[in-house]
Protein backbone atom coordinates (compact mmCIF):
# COMPACT_ATOMS: atom_id res chain seq x y z
CA UNK A 1 0.00 0.00 0.00
CA UNK A 2 1.49 3.23 -1.27
CA UNK A 3 1.88 6.15 1.76
CA UNK A 4 2.26 9.43 1.39
CA UNK A 5 5.56 11.25 1.62
CA UNK A 6 7.09 10.97 5.70
CA UNK A 7 6.97 15.01 5.95
CA UNK A 8 3.68 15.29 5.13
CA UNK A 9 2.93 13.43 8.31
CA UNK A 10 5.39 15.00 10.25
CA UNK A 11 4.19 18.41 9.35
CA UNK A 12 0.81 17.54 10.20
CA UNK A 13 1.51 15.98 13.07
CA UNK A 14 2.68 19.51 14.27
CA UNK A 15 -0.24 20.94 13.31
CA UNK A 16 -2.75 18.80 15.36
CA UNK A 17 -1.56 19.79 18.32
CA UNK A 18 -2.43 23.06 18.17
CA UNK A 19 -5.44 24.48 19.81
CA UNK A 20 -8.62 23.83 17.51
CA UNK A 21 -6.92 21.78 14.58
CA UNK A 22 -8.35 18.11 14.16
CA UNK A 23 -6.36 15.69 12.08
CA UNK A 24 -8.48 16.31 9.56
CA UNK A 25 -7.85 19.93 9.19
CA UNK A 26 -4.16 19.29 9.48
CA UNK A 27 -3.30 17.26 6.80
CA UNK A 28 -6.05 19.88 4.53
CA UNK A 29 -3.29 22.35 5.36
CA UNK A 30 -0.35 20.81 4.97
CA UNK A 31 -1.50 20.02 1.49
CA UNK A 32 -2.81 23.47 0.74
CA UNK A 33 0.60 24.46 1.86
CA UNK A 34 1.98 21.89 -0.61
CA UNK A 35 0.18 24.27 -3.12
CA UNK A 36 2.42 27.38 -2.17
CA UNK A 37 6.19 28.62 -3.35
CA UNK A 38 9.22 27.69 -1.62
CA UNK A 39 9.59 31.47 -0.30
CA UNK A 40 5.86 31.17 1.21
CA UNK A 41 7.08 28.32 3.41
CA UNK A 42 10.40 29.89 4.40
CA UNK A 43 8.65 33.38 5.75
CA UNK A 44 6.56 31.07 7.60
CA UNK A 45 9.25 29.63 9.11
CA UNK A 46 10.84 32.52 9.75
CA UNK A 47 8.09 34.34 11.72
CA UNK A 48 7.83 30.99 13.60
CA UNK A 49 11.41 31.02 14.42
CA UNK A 50 11.11 35.06 15.47
CA UNK A 51 7.95 34.17 17.58
CA UNK A 52 10.61 33.77 20.96
CA UNK A 53 13.22 35.73 19.75
CA UNK A 54 11.37 39.17 19.27
CA UNK A 55 8.97 39.23 22.53
CA UNK A 56 9.64 39.01 26.09
CA UNK A 57 7.85 39.05 29.65
CA UNK A 58 7.88 42.40 30.74
CA UNK A 59 9.36 41.85 34.57
CA UNK A 60 7.14 44.07 35.95
CA UNK A 61 3.51 43.37 34.59
CA UNK A 62 4.26 40.21 32.97
CA UNK A 63 2.88 41.57 29.84
CA UNK A 64 4.25 39.99 26.19
CA UNK A 65 5.89 42.30 24.92
CA UNK A 66 8.72 43.94 22.99
CA UNK A 67 10.78 45.41 25.71
CA UNK A 68 10.80 45.24 29.38
CA UNK A 69 9.58 47.28 30.95
CA UNK A 70 6.71 47.26 28.53
CA UNK A 71 5.62 50.32 27.08
CA UNK A 72 2.93 50.85 29.93
CA UNK A 73 5.34 50.34 32.79
CA UNK A 74 7.05 52.94 31.48
CA UNK A 75 4.55 55.75 30.66
CA UNK A 76 4.39 57.58 33.93
CA UNK A 77 1.83 59.71 32.89
CA UNK A 78 -0.45 56.66 33.73
CA UNK A 79 -2.05 56.31 37.37
CA UNK A 80 0.51 54.79 39.37
CA UNK A 81 -1.55 53.65 41.97
CA UNK A 82 -4.21 51.60 40.28
CA UNK A 83 -3.38 48.04 39.76
CA UNK A 84 -5.82 45.85 37.49
CA UNK A 85 -4.70 42.22 37.83
CA UNK A 86 -5.61 40.49 34.79
CA UNK A 87 -5.22 36.45 33.91
CA UNK A 88 -3.78 36.16 30.00
CA UNK A 89 -2.08 38.59 27.91
CA UNK A 90 -5.17 39.64 25.32
CA UNK A 91 -7.41 40.67 28.87
CA UNK A 92 -4.98 43.53 29.22
CA UNK A 93 -5.03 43.93 25.32
CA UNK A 94 -9.20 43.95 25.45
CA UNK A 95 -9.01 46.49 28.21
CA UNK A 96 -6.97 49.09 26.35
CA UNK A 97 -8.88 49.00 23.77
CA UNK A 98 -11.68 50.50 25.61
CA UNK A 99 -9.42 53.22 25.99
CA UNK A 100 -10.97 53.88 29.81
CA UNK A 101 -8.75 52.53 31.90
CA UNK A 102 -5.25 54.51 32.31
CA UNK A 103 -3.59 52.71 35.22
CA UNK A 104 -1.27 49.57 35.48
CA UNK A 105 -1.68 46.17 34.88
CA UNK A 106 -0.47 42.91 36.46
CA UNK A 107 -1.07 39.47 34.19
CA UNK A 108 -1.39 36.51 36.36
CA UNK A 109 -1.01 34.36 33.16
CA UNK A 110 -3.95 32.08 34.41
CA UNK A 111 -6.04 31.46 37.27
CA UNK A 112 -6.30 29.18 39.84
CA UNK A 113 -7.42 25.52 38.69
CA UNK A 114 -6.51 22.80 41.00
CA UNK A 115 -8.60 20.31 38.47
CA UNK A 116 -5.59 20.99 36.01
CA UNK A 117 -3.05 21.04 38.41
CA UNK A 118 -2.66 25.37 38.48
CA UNK A 119 -1.52 26.72 42.04
CA UNK A 120 -1.10 29.99 43.00
CA UNK A 121 2.50 29.25 42.53
CA UNK A 122 2.07 28.47 38.69
CA UNK A 123 0.97 32.00 38.48
CA UNK A 124 2.63 35.28 38.73
CA UNK A 125 1.21 36.46 41.85
CA UNK A 126 4.20 36.33 44.92
CA UNK A 127 5.59 39.98 43.29
CA UNK A 128 2.41 40.95 42.92
CA UNK A 129 2.29 41.91 46.34
CA UNK A 130 5.60 43.44 45.72
CA UNK A 131 4.23 46.38 43.17
CA UNK A 132 1.14 47.30 45.83
CA UNK A 133 3.88 49.71 47.54
CA UNK A 134 2.32 53.03 46.48
CA UNK A 135 -0.90 51.72 44.98
CA UNK A 136 -4.18 52.88 46.31
CA UNK A 137 -6.91 50.34 44.35
CA UNK A 138 -6.54 46.94 43.11
CA UNK A 139 -9.15 45.78 40.85
CA UNK A 140 -9.25 42.10 39.79
CA UNK A 141 -10.40 41.62 36.66
CA UNK A 142 -9.76 37.97 36.39
CA UNK A 143 -12.67 35.88 34.36
CA UNK A 144 -16.09 35.62 36.24
CA UNK A 145 -15.66 32.01 35.86
CA UNK A 146 -14.85 29.35 38.76
CA UNK A 147 -11.74 29.56 38.60
CA UNK A 148 -11.40 33.33 37.80
CA UNK A 149 -13.60 33.90 40.85
CA UNK A 150 -11.66 31.69 43.16
CA UNK A 151 -8.57 33.51 41.79
CA UNK A 152 -10.02 36.84 42.79
CA UNK A 153 -11.49 35.40 45.97
CA UNK A 154 -7.70 34.23 46.41
CA UNK A 155 -5.95 37.13 45.63
CA UNK A 156 -7.97 39.63 47.93
CA UNK A 157 -7.11 37.40 50.96
CA UNK A 158 -3.47 37.49 49.95
CA UNK A 159 -3.80 41.63 50.01
CA UNK A 160 -5.62 41.70 53.15
CA UNK A 161 -3.26 39.65 54.90
CA UNK A 162 0.00 41.34 53.87
CA UNK A 163 -0.97 44.59 53.65
CA UNK A 164 -1.84 45.23 57.14
CA UNK A 165 -0.70 48.59 57.81
CA UNK A 166 -1.88 49.91 53.93
CA UNK A 167 -4.93 50.86 52.94
CA UNK A 168 -5.75 49.18 49.55
CA UNK A 169 -9.29 49.59 47.82
CA UNK A 170 -10.14 45.85 46.63
CA UNK A 171 -12.64 45.80 43.81
CA UNK A 172 -13.75 43.73 41.04
CA UNK A 173 -14.66 44.57 37.86
CA UNK A 174 -18.44 44.63 37.23
CA UNK A 175 -20.64 41.92 36.16
CA UNK A 176 -23.98 41.96 34.59
CA UNK A 177 -25.78 41.79 31.15
CA UNK A 178 -23.32 42.59 28.32
CA UNK A 179 -24.14 45.24 26.31
CA UNK A 180 -26.94 43.97 23.54
CA UNK A 181 -27.97 41.12 25.20
CA UNK A 182 -31.16 40.18 25.80
CA UNK A 183 -32.54 39.56 29.19
CA UNK A 184 -34.56 36.52 27.61
CA UNK A 185 -31.49 34.21 26.69
CA UNK A 186 -29.59 35.76 29.99
CA UNK A 187 -28.69 32.79 32.10
CA UNK A 188 -29.38 32.94 35.79
CA UNK A 189 -25.74 33.18 36.97
CA UNK A 190 -25.52 36.88 34.99
CA UNK A 191 -29.16 37.59 36.25
CA UNK A 192 -28.09 37.37 39.30
CA UNK A 193 -25.10 39.14 39.32
CA UNK A 194 -26.79 42.18 37.47
CA UNK A 195 -28.98 42.33 39.96
CA UNK A 196 -26.24 42.58 42.88
CA UNK A 197 -24.74 45.75 40.65
CA UNK A 198 -27.68 47.65 40.34
CA UNK A 199 -26.98 51.05 40.46
CA UNK A 200 -29.62 53.81 41.03
CA UNK A 201 -30.12 56.15 38.17
CA UNK B 1 -3.08 52.63 23.42
CA UNK B 2 -0.70 49.69 24.14
CA UNK B 3 -0.58 47.01 21.13
CA UNK B 4 0.94 43.60 21.12
CA UNK B 5 4.13 42.65 19.94
CA UNK B 6 4.33 42.78 15.96
CA UNK B 7 5.91 39.01 15.52
CA UNK B 8 2.35 37.80 17.42
CA UNK B 9 0.44 39.46 14.81
CA UNK B 10 3.20 38.54 11.55
CA UNK B 11 2.70 35.01 12.73
CA UNK B 12 -1.03 35.11 13.21
CA UNK B 13 -1.59 36.35 9.88
CA UNK B 14 0.36 33.21 8.51
CA UNK B 15 -1.97 31.20 10.10
CA UNK B 16 -5.21 32.74 8.89
CA UNK B 17 -4.00 32.99 5.24
CA UNK B 18 -4.69 28.61 5.90
CA UNK B 19 -7.19 26.49 5.74
CA UNK B 20 -10.58 26.48 8.27
CA UNK B 21 -8.40 29.12 10.63
CA UNK B 22 -9.87 32.27 11.35
CA UNK B 23 -8.45 35.34 12.75
CA UNK B 24 -9.84 34.43 16.27
CA UNK B 25 -7.61 31.01 15.58
CA UNK B 26 -5.01 32.13 14.09
CA UNK B 27 -4.55 34.09 17.80
CA UNK B 28 -5.15 31.31 19.81
CA UNK B 29 -3.07 29.37 18.03
CA UNK B 30 0.07 31.87 18.50
CA UNK B 31 -0.31 32.06 21.94
CA UNK B 32 -0.08 28.80 22.55
CA UNK B 33 3.22 28.67 20.69
CA UNK B 34 4.45 31.54 23.15
CA UNK B 35 4.23 28.91 26.01
CA UNK B 36 6.52 26.28 24.02
CA UNK B 37 10.06 25.74 24.33
CA UNK B 38 12.21 27.80 21.32
CA UNK B 39 13.31 24.06 20.50
CA UNK B 40 9.75 23.20 19.09
CA UNK B 41 9.65 25.95 17.52
CA UNK B 42 12.40 25.38 15.48
CA UNK B 43 11.56 21.88 15.16
CA UNK B 44 7.82 23.12 13.57
CA UNK B 45 9.99 25.59 10.84
CA UNK B 46 12.20 22.96 9.79
CA UNK B 47 9.30 20.33 9.05
CA UNK B 48 8.16 23.56 7.41
CA UNK B 49 11.05 23.97 5.62
CA UNK B 50 11.38 20.13 4.56
CA UNK B 51 7.96 20.00 3.37
CA UNK B 52 8.53 21.07 -0.33
CA UNK B 53 12.36 20.19 -0.43
CA UNK B 54 11.93 16.08 0.53
CA UNK B 55 8.77 16.23 -1.64
CA UNK B 56 8.27 15.79 -5.59
CA UNK B 57 5.90 15.21 -7.96
CA UNK B 58 5.69 11.97 -9.82
CA UNK B 59 6.26 12.87 -13.59
CA UNK B 60 3.93 10.06 -14.77
CA UNK B 61 0.95 9.61 -12.20
CA UNK B 62 1.84 13.08 -10.65
CA UNK B 63 0.94 11.95 -7.09
CA UNK B 64 2.82 13.74 -4.53
CA UNK B 65 5.86 11.34 -3.45
CA UNK B 66 9.40 11.17 -2.23
CA UNK B 67 10.98 9.64 -5.56
CA UNK B 68 9.98 10.27 -9.24
CA UNK B 69 8.90 7.77 -10.30
CA UNK B 70 6.82 7.29 -7.62
CA UNK B 71 6.53 3.51 -5.71
CA UNK B 72 3.19 2.55 -7.39
CA UNK B 73 4.74 3.76 -11.15
CA UNK B 74 7.64 1.53 -10.50
CA UNK B 75 5.61 -1.46 -9.21
CA UNK B 76 5.74 -3.93 -12.52
CA UNK B 77 4.02 -5.96 -10.43
CA UNK B 78 0.40 -4.02 -11.04
CA UNK B 79 -1.95 -4.26 -13.16
CA UNK B 80 -0.51 -1.97 -16.38
CA UNK B 81 -3.67 -1.76 -18.42
CA UNK B 82 -5.79 -0.62 -15.69
CA UNK B 83 -5.88 3.12 -15.45
CA UNK B 84 -7.75 5.26 -12.40
CA UNK B 85 -7.91 8.74 -12.73
CA UNK B 86 -8.10 10.64 -9.72
CA UNK B 87 -8.80 14.50 -8.51
CA UNK B 88 -6.67 14.69 -5.68
CA UNK B 89 -3.55 13.18 -4.59
CA UNK B 90 -5.40 12.11 -0.73
CA UNK B 91 -8.06 10.71 -3.58
CA UNK B 92 -5.36 8.14 -4.59
CA UNK B 93 -4.64 7.34 -0.68
CA UNK B 94 -8.11 6.52 0.08
CA UNK B 95 -8.09 4.04 -2.82
CA UNK B 96 -4.85 2.53 -1.97
CA UNK B 97 -6.52 1.73 1.61
CA UNK B 98 -9.53 0.11 0.24
CA UNK B 99 -6.84 -2.77 -1.13
CA UNK B 100 -8.95 -3.83 -3.91
CA UNK B 101 -7.22 -2.11 -6.88
CA UNK B 102 -4.19 -2.89 -8.36
CA UNK B 103 -3.30 -0.94 -11.65
CA UNK B 104 -2.04 2.38 -12.39
CA UNK B 105 -3.30 6.25 -11.12
CA UNK B 106 -3.35 9.53 -12.68
CA UNK B 107 -3.80 12.65 -10.36
CA UNK B 108 -5.60 15.40 -11.78
CA UNK B 109 -4.79 17.89 -9.21
CA UNK B 110 -8.27 19.49 -9.44
CA UNK B 111 -11.03 19.24 -11.39
CA UNK B 112 -12.82 21.67 -14.25
CA UNK B 113 -14.22 24.07 -12.08
CA UNK B 114 -14.99 27.56 -14.73
CA UNK B 115 -16.24 29.48 -12.33
CA UNK B 116 -13.07 29.49 -10.12
CA UNK B 117 -11.04 29.67 -13.85
CA UNK B 118 -9.87 26.19 -13.46
CA UNK B 119 -10.12 25.00 -17.04
CA UNK B 120 -8.87 22.00 -18.60
CA UNK B 121 -5.41 23.61 -18.93
CA UNK B 122 -5.20 23.94 -15.02
CA UNK B 123 -4.96 20.29 -14.60
CA UNK B 124 -2.69 17.75 -15.64
CA UNK B 125 -5.00 16.53 -18.50
CA UNK B 126 -2.55 16.66 -21.51
CA UNK B 127 0.03 13.87 -20.35
CA UNK B 128 -2.83 11.69 -19.70
CA UNK B 129 -3.43 10.63 -23.27
CA UNK B 130 0.23 10.00 -23.99
CA UNK B 131 -0.28 7.54 -20.91
CA UNK B 132 -3.20 5.55 -22.73
CA UNK B 133 -1.37 3.07 -25.16
CA UNK B 134 -1.53 -0.05 -23.55
CA UNK B 135 -4.12 0.99 -21.17
CA UNK B 136 -7.26 -1.44 -22.04
CA UNK B 137 -9.49 0.46 -19.27
CA UNK B 138 -9.65 3.84 -17.17
CA UNK B 139 -11.61 4.26 -14.73
CA UNK B 140 -12.90 8.05 -13.73
CA UNK B 141 -12.83 8.27 -10.03
CA UNK B 142 -13.40 12.35 -9.94
CA UNK B 143 -16.06 13.29 -6.98
CA UNK B 144 -19.60 13.00 -7.42
CA UNK B 145 -20.07 16.32 -7.77
CA UNK B 146 -20.83 18.86 -10.65
CA UNK B 147 -17.40 19.97 -11.31
CA UNK B 148 -16.63 15.91 -10.84
CA UNK B 149 -18.93 14.73 -13.20
CA UNK B 150 -18.25 17.55 -15.64
CA UNK B 151 -14.61 16.53 -15.66
CA UNK B 152 -15.47 13.08 -16.01
CA UNK B 153 -17.67 13.72 -19.39
CA UNK B 154 -14.79 16.25 -20.83
CA UNK B 155 -12.16 13.13 -20.27
CA UNK B 156 -14.40 10.72 -21.92
CA UNK B 157 -14.77 13.08 -25.04
CA UNK B 158 -11.48 13.53 -24.98
CA UNK B 159 -9.96 9.54 -25.04
CA UNK B 160 -12.98 8.83 -27.59
CA UNK B 161 -11.58 11.52 -29.86
CA UNK B 162 -7.94 11.21 -29.97
CA UNK B 163 -7.70 7.16 -29.35
CA UNK B 164 -9.96 6.20 -32.31
CA UNK B 165 -7.79 2.99 -33.27
CA UNK B 166 -7.27 2.10 -29.83
CA UNK B 167 -10.04 0.07 -28.35
CA UNK B 168 -10.37 1.39 -24.36
CA UNK B 169 -13.45 0.95 -21.83
CA UNK B 170 -14.16 4.11 -19.93
CA UNK B 171 -15.76 2.92 -16.68
CA UNK B 172 -16.99 5.81 -13.89
CA UNK B 173 -16.66 4.78 -10.49
CA UNK B 174 -19.97 3.34 -9.39
CA UNK B 175 -21.89 5.84 -7.21
CA UNK B 176 -24.93 4.89 -4.84
CA UNK B 177 -25.45 4.50 -1.15
CA UNK B 178 -22.35 4.81 0.93
CA UNK B 179 -21.83 1.68 2.91
CA UNK B 180 -23.73 2.05 6.35
CA UNK B 181 -26.23 4.57 5.70
CA UNK B 182 -29.60 4.87 6.40
CA UNK B 183 -32.16 4.98 2.94
CA UNK B 184 -34.17 7.23 4.92
CA UNK B 185 -31.75 9.71 4.93
CA UNK B 186 -30.31 9.55 1.80
CA UNK B 187 -30.71 12.90 -0.95
CA UNK B 188 -32.69 12.10 -3.90
CA UNK B 189 -29.57 12.43 -6.44
CA UNK B 190 -28.00 9.84 -4.78
CA UNK B 191 -31.22 7.62 -4.54
CA UNK B 192 -31.58 8.02 -8.30
CA UNK B 193 -28.17 6.56 -8.77
CA UNK B 194 -28.24 4.12 -6.61
CA UNK B 195 -31.22 3.13 -8.62
CA UNK B 196 -29.71 3.21 -11.80
CA UNK B 197 -26.53 1.66 -10.71
CA UNK B 198 -28.78 -1.69 -8.98
CA UNK B 199 -27.13 -5.36 -9.75
CA UNK B 200 -28.69 -8.37 -9.63
CA UNK B 201 -28.22 -10.62 -7.24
Amino acid sequence: MQKLPKVINRLAEKFERLPGIGPRSAQRIVFYLLHNPESELKDFADRLLALKKETCLCSKCHQIAESDPCAICEDKSRDQTLLCVVEQPLDLIALEKSEKYNGLYHVLHGCIDPLNHVGPDELYLNDLIKRLLGVKEVILATNPTMEGEATAMYITQMIKQKCIEQEIKITRIGHGLPIGADIEYADGLTLMRALEGRREV
